[in-house]
């Protein structure tokens, strides 16, 4: 019997007010494509005693042994305080793609990057560093690894108040995920 | 003999509108202690015949090569077009965590993060998303990456005209690598 594949659910879900839900809700869909969902918050952590600083640390190794332990990455990219995605989701992608994990992800806003970014000139930030053109939807190395992995990215357009908590583009990756690596 | 360590020197600096004037700057410094430095722009790419996305996947495996061949990462870790890093360059920092390489970075702004978020309440901000609280200078996979892999995070306190170019913490982290790595 084949094991079971597992999916590390990055993004920045864990910082909503109610993260539980979403994990629940996500796994749930990963269920009925044939996977099994793994959220950041699925261990519970003894941080008493910690300071504030190694907690941190100690969540940081914890996603680490999780990262290690799935079999592949299924990324919320909808920018988050800003026009790029959460820069740990973005640090999660890096793990992934360096075990050579596939990578896809999701976003709930489908303008390009360089229609996000506040710019001076077509090419020029405000303050003054080079806006990317590469037709992509952030950073280059995360579009990159999305492909180079054999991933995909999907898009959406949501409005404001389902900006983090919509699922329609979420399940649409997890299906293709199984249509690609599980048939 | 030993062959001399690389590092690879990540960081939004390549967005910068003379980015080969900071490459040139951070190498000659990584000579001084004893390293080669290794910029992300130091292979010349043939892009001609490829669309501008095609483009982008070519400088994201360029970019992986350059980092496999690289023995430890210093990031520019300085808030890029928001209160967190360049999501590329926290890519890199996952990529290189994956592969156990020392991580050294260095910030031009030393507030924590808490302090940089706009918020509604002490660790709410204005779409309602929890803000991080662990006396941090950005999010927790990040410095808990360098924590762990045992690196140092130096940061300082930078003008806005040189936000992006002020080397003086680069030169330190530099340093400490070196002490930590060539001694």
């Amino acid at each position: 019997m084949k094991n079971i594949m597992k999916i590390y659910l990055a993004g920045p879900d864990v910082f909503l007010p109610d993260p539980l839900k979403i994990a629940e809700a996500k796994k749930k869909i990963c269920a009925n494509y044939g996977f099994m969902g793994i959220f950041p918050l699925d261990n519970v952590l003894d941080l008493s005693n910690l300071t504030p600083f190694e907690s941190g640390v100690r969540i940081y190794q914890n996603n680490i042994k999780l990262m290690d332990d799935c079999d592949l990455i299924v990324a919320n990219m909808t920018p988050f305080r800003g026009p790029s995605m959460d820069v740990g989701t973005a640090f999660e992608l890096g793990y992934m793609a360096a075990q050579g994990k596939p990578i896809f992800a999701y976003t709930n806003d489908n303008r390009l990057y360089s229609d996000r970014v506040t710019k001076i000139t077509s090419d020029l930030d405000e303050n003054g560093m080079s806006i990317e053109l590469f037709q992509m939807h952030d950073n280059l190395m995360l579009e990159g690894a999305i492909v180079t992995s054999g991933g995909v990215l999907t898009t959406n357009s949501v409005q404001l108040e389902k900006y983090y908590t919509d699922l329609t583009v979420f399940e649409k990756v997890v299906k293709i995920a199984s249509e690609k690596l599980l048939s």
